[in-house]
Parts: C-alpha cells; sequence; structure tokens
C-alpha cells in the first residue's frame, strides 16, 4: 500500500509532458517585498522550473520595487527586499516600474501588488488598459472609491489583461472565485455570513471571561497577531473592507460606509495616540465582560460576524449558538458561508486559516496561474 | 441602505460590456439527460441570453442522447428526455453524436457527460484528442482504469481540449480546482480527510440508537437520498471512487482496490437480491447499535469517513469526538477537509451539499465556463 501513494518526486505535476514548442512566458513584476511579496517570491522561485518542464510556463521575474527603491533584473537580492514602513510610493517610479517590467516583445506581463497602497491601486486602469495583467491580496481597489473600482473592472473587461483579487478575502481560501462560479452559472446570492478576521476569531475563540480582553489584545499584540495598532482589527474596518469586496463581487454596489461597522474601539479611545490606546487598553474590559456574561447566561458566545444580505451589510460583535459553525471554529480560522437559492437548507462554506503570508502569497500565484490558464497554459493532474 | 445593495436586473454581469466583435461560439452535446443532464439543460438554457450579452458567449445546445435516442438540433422536447434504466451505449452512436455536435466550421465543441457509464468514459481519449472539450461528473474516468485514466490526461495534455471533472467529488462545492490550486502553487498535501457521501452523512446524523439503524435506511431510501438499492451507498464504493478520484489528482497512482473499505453491509447480504436484502435490512441494527452505544460511551459518534494519508486510503465507519467538525455537519452535508504544508495547524475545509442534480449540474456548468475563459472569455465583477 505505501508505495502505491509513495510521494512522487514531483509533487505536483507527475508525468512530464511533451516539451512544448514555445513556452507563455510571463514578465513578473512584484510591488511591495514585505511579508506577503516575499513569500510570493520564494513561491515562485521554487515553482518556476517545475512549471516550465511539465506546463511550458516560462516565469520570468523581472523587477520588484518597494515605495523607495527598485530592484531591476532580479535575483536573490530582490528576495530580501523589505517594504521600509510609510507607503511614499511616486507615481512616476510606478509607470518606470511597470514599463520595464513589460520589456520590448510579446511576453506576458503581470504585476504583483503585494503593497497595502491606494496609490499603487490607482495604477490599476492604465496597467490593466495597456495589456498588463494585475493580481494583487490588496484590498483597496475592491473597497475603495467605486469610479476607480469600477475603471479598473472596464479596463480588464475592455482589453486582453485580467485583474486578480482571490487572495483579498480569505487569503489562500477559495472565495471569490466560488462566489463567481455561483453567480455565474446562474444561482442567486441570499446572504453571505462569516468570521472574516482571524485576529478577532483568535480573541474571541480565546475569550471565556476568565481573564480581561485586554490581556488577551496584549497577548495577541505581542505575538504579532494584531496590527500594530491593535484598533485596526478592533475598529472591524478591515472586514468591512472584505465584506464591500464580496458584495461587490455580487453586483451591489457598496462602499465602506454603508457597511454598518460596531467598532469594538470605544469613542474615546478612537482618536488617543496608540501609546496612550494601549495603556489605557483595560478601559475595555468592563463592556467586555458585560457581553460575555450575557451571551454565556443565554448559551452562546461572543463571535465577530460579518453579514451581507438584503437587508443591508453589518459587522457587529454578536451572540452565536453553541453548537453554530461559528462557535466552533479554532484558532485564527476565517468561515465564510455563502447561502444562496441553490445552497438554501445549508450554506456552501468555506474555513480555514484566512491570513498568513504563505496562504496569502499562494492566493496572489493562483491568480497568476488563472492568468496563464487563459493564455493557454493546461494544467493537470496528470 | 436597502437601495444600495437591492438585486439589479441581472444577478450577476451588471454592467453590460461594449458588445464583442465576435462571440466565441460553444457546441455542447449532452450525454445522459437523468436527472443531473435535465437540471444542466435548464441551467444553460436560463443563463445563455446573459452569457452573450455580457460575456460574449454564444452556447448552442446541438444534441442530447441517452442510451437508447439521440435529440439533434435541441430544441425543449430535449429537455424532457429521460435516462432509459440499464445503460446500453452503443459506441457507433456515440462516435456519430460525438461528430454531429462538433458540426462543420471552426466552433469549440464541448460534450457534457452526465451519464455514470463506463462505455461513455471510455470515448473521452478520441474525443479529446480530436479536440472536442469533455466536462462531467461521471466517476468513472477519475476511479476507474489507471491506463484509460491515463490516456484520457495524456490526450487533453497534448492537444487542445480541456477535461473538466469539478462535479466528481463534492458536486457544486469547490473541491479539485481547491486542491490543484494548492499544489500548482507548491503546496504539499499531507492528509484529505472528508465525509463524502450526503447519504451516509444523513443516516449518521440521524443516527442515535433510538430508532433501529434499518429503519433509518429505509427512511432514506423512500425519501429517494439512497440509491435504488441502497447496498451501493453503504458498501462505501461510492465514497472510495471519490477517494481515488482525489488521491490521482495529487499525482498518486491509486485504484479503487487499494482503498481500505469497511462495507456497512454484512458479508452474507451483499449478494443476495435487493429485495431480499430490503426483507432482511434489520440483520444491520444488531452490529449497529453496539458500535453506537460503544462511540457515545467514549464520548463521540459515528461518523462516515473517507482518508487519504501516507499510510493509505480508507473508507470507514468510525467515532469522532462531539466536537470535530465531522460530528456538527448538518442534513447530507459533505465535508472536505485538506491537510497541506500550508494548512497544518488548522485545514482548508469545503462543506456543504455535496449532491443534489442542481448543483451537480452546476459543476459542469463551471468546468464549461473554465473551458471559455481557457478560449478568452471573461468573467468579472463589473
Amino acid at each position: 500500500m505505501s508505495s502505491v501513494i509513495a510521494v512522487p518526486e514531483s509533487p505536483y505535476l507527475r508525468a512530464p509532458r511533451r516539451a512544448l514548442a514555445s513556452p507563455l512566458v510571463v514578465h513578473i513584476g512584484v510591488i511591495g517585498p514585505g511579508k506577503v511579496g516575499t513569500a510570493l517570491l520564494a513561491q515562485l522561485k521554487d515553482a518556476a522550473p517545475r512549471l516550465l518542464r511539465d506546463a511550458g510556463l516560462s516565469l520570468h521575474l523581472r523587477a520588484v520595487t518597494d515605495s523607495r527603491h527598485m530592484w531591476l533584473d532580479c535575483d536573490d537580492e530582490a528576495l530580501n527586499g523589505r517594504a521600509h514602513g510609510a507607503q511614499t510610493w511616486r507615481p512616476a517610479d510606478l509607470d518606470a516600474f511597470a514599463a520595464y517590467v513589460r520589456g520590448e516583445g510579446n511576453a506576458v506581463a503581470l504585476l504583483a501588488d503585494c503593497s497595502a497602497s491606494d496609490i499603487v491601486a490607482d495604477h490599476y486602469p492604465v496597467w490593466l488598459g495597456a495589456g498588463m495583467h494585475v493580481v494583487t491580496p490588496n484590498k483597496r481597489a475592491g473597497s475603495g472609491d467605486i469610479a476607480r473600482w469600477h475603471a479598473i473592472h472596464e479596463a480588464a473587461a475592455a482589453g486582453s489583461a485580467h485583474f486578480g483579487y482571490e487572495g483579498t478575502v480569505g487569503a489562500g481560501l477559495p472565495v471569490i472565485q466560488t462566489l463567481r462560479d455561483l453567480l455565474d452559472t446562474g444561482d442567486e446570492l441570499v446572504a453571505v455570513e462569516g468570521m472574516l478576521s482571524g485576529t478577532l476569531a483568535w480573541l474571541f475563540n480565546r475569550y471565556d471571561g476568565s481573564m480581561p480582553f485586554s490581556a488577551l489584545v496584549r497577548e495577541a499584540h505581542d505575538l504579532g497577531y494584531t496590527e500594530p495598532d491593535p484598533r485596526e482589527d478592533l475598529s472591524g474596518v478591515d472586514v468591512a473592507r472584505k465584506l464591500v469586496i464580496l458584495a461587490r463581487e455580487a453586483g451591489l454596489k457598496l462602499a465602506l460606509k454603508d457597511v454598518r461597522i460596531s467598532s469594538l474601539v470605544p469613542a474615546h479611545l478612537a482618536e488617543v495616540s496608540r501609546d496612550e490606546f494601549m495603556e489605557r487598553i483595560g478601559e475595555l474590559d468592563g463592556a467586555m465582560i458585560v457581553r460575555h456574561a450575557s451571551a454565556a447566561a443565554a448559551g452562546g458566545v461572543l463571535r465577530h460576524v460579518a453579514r451581507l444580505d438584503r437587508t443591508g451589510a453589518s459587522v457587529v460583535l454578536e451572540r452565536v449558538p453553541r453548537d453554530h459553525t461559528f462557535a466552533n471554529a479554532r484558532l485564527t480560522d476565517n468561515v465564510l458561508r455563502f447561502s444562496t437559492r441553490r445552497y438554501c437548507d445549508n450554506a456552501l462554506v468555506v474555513q480555514g486559516p484566512g491570513a498568513g503570508p504563505e496562504v496569502t502569497a499562494a492566493a496572489v500565484f493562483t491568480d497568476l496561474l488563472r492568468v496563464a490558464g487563459a493564455m493557454g497554459v493546461k494544467r493537470c493532474a496528470c
């Protein structure tokens, strides 16, 4: 038995295909070599020889840029690049970067935006219009200005270039494509419910009233699970961005301001400095223990839930029954429940780690492979 | 708020695209107009006008065939076709059918095999080699003779045609593509665990020892949840087929005989007539109540679990803890847990109804849209 399922030499494309007459050459530019960008560079480097041999896909890393430096004709030096704090992306440099990635000749050009920058997102329409593919986990385009969102999608629809953003919700979990497939085959969305923040999931999976909520936030902060300023997680805005992306995917012209967000940060602590917030974070505890006790008394637990349905979009901390899917997720799991006309009695559920550099980078890589698929590259199990 | 998320006229592709100069014409032939095939025909008919308008994809239903009749130049009559019991597919007729679907000219030709026939699967290599796409929920090709499986994938890899089989495991749940994306981006599969039978999930979600197991099987049989002969479900062979498909997708040269299957049908009832089995089905009850009591005494519940890992492939009824994902699935939910190098602490989980004509047909339709995507048709949210 063991020989039958022994893992073969190449873990994913076993039988070497016939050599392809002309491989598809893809010029790649990576924007934002932070944690996700660095993970993507490592994955591309690892996979490139196999993709060339087995699928006739030739990946060329042409350039890497952060908000201060460009590395052209990349080698391993680029892998050591790091984003430098504040993102002061210069438009002129980004255009020069894109032009360099494209190069001369007929290669397919793909820009992987691993930044979290609005300024980079501003460039997507022009790049797509010029035939360059854009793949990204950057939530700004999908959740920001609706006119820009339209311009991006119109540019992608009108030309030959693709815009991929699977990594914006749930990282490597199959979310955007799953929703797209449901809708394009004629299903109708009734509701999306989810736990879309790994950080908030971890906090409320742990919080049982036996310790102050603030102590858990401090622990999460020390473990690097939260943003440097935990209010970015606690405010619910990041989750609301993901909900806006899902809503727009379903054809709803939603903006961030349309989402009802109940922030976990009291108003009087919203504007103080980060240091002052961390000092006064204990002020969250009183309200939280009351909410926890109330939920427990009703036989439930607190969970941070994002919801989109016919009544609107909301991001709230709420009580769910103990046997609910959301109550039984673990660690930093994201959960997405798609209720549709076809999936009405039971929802279609996707669950798993929804954050982290490796799985987020894999989502960007998946988008890249989808672009290659649209250019004729085949992937299969043989 | 409500106006913002009012459902727009077209539920999936809102902003009409510019008219495409030349739509992609796809000639479609549907093989096996049973429940799934009929649902597919209805979905195609419903979606065709929108896909033409919004994506420049022109779907032409050319022909439908069951094992006895062909309907050419289809109209609504074809929608009333039904599979006729025993499948006596005639090879000569199938080749004539495929040739008719293809027609003259340069249209893309796609055959949707909604049968469960080995004879139809025998034709895939020739059809693919001739440039005709094949999409199917038929498990025979993926779980049958390994030489045929190789021939199918080699034919798809060598030519221009695609072979799609998303519907073979979990029906419309995103399973095959999810595994493919994990592997192609360089992740490594550690294990797949799942509940892959909606029928067996329903039985063990309901079974609590308070009524005879056989009474539940009879109820499921009366509700149409089981095959006409419930032994086809209880034997575990159908689940084992799905496990073989997943294993081969992961590059493992597994065959059905390599799966350790513990059938729920006692050996002395395996060969008797269906009527005799239904009369004597109470003979299952004694062993089952003992197993249930043993699981309950250990604080667990019985679940029918398929598993593939480094030690082999198995399909068994086993005890799982009450807080396990498998213990908390509902109704006929399928659950798939992918444990990989990247998804190691928590698995990537896909869960939801994994059977039924509509969701199975939607998987076939999704494969069709992927073929169209590889031919340059774009789908997007705008």
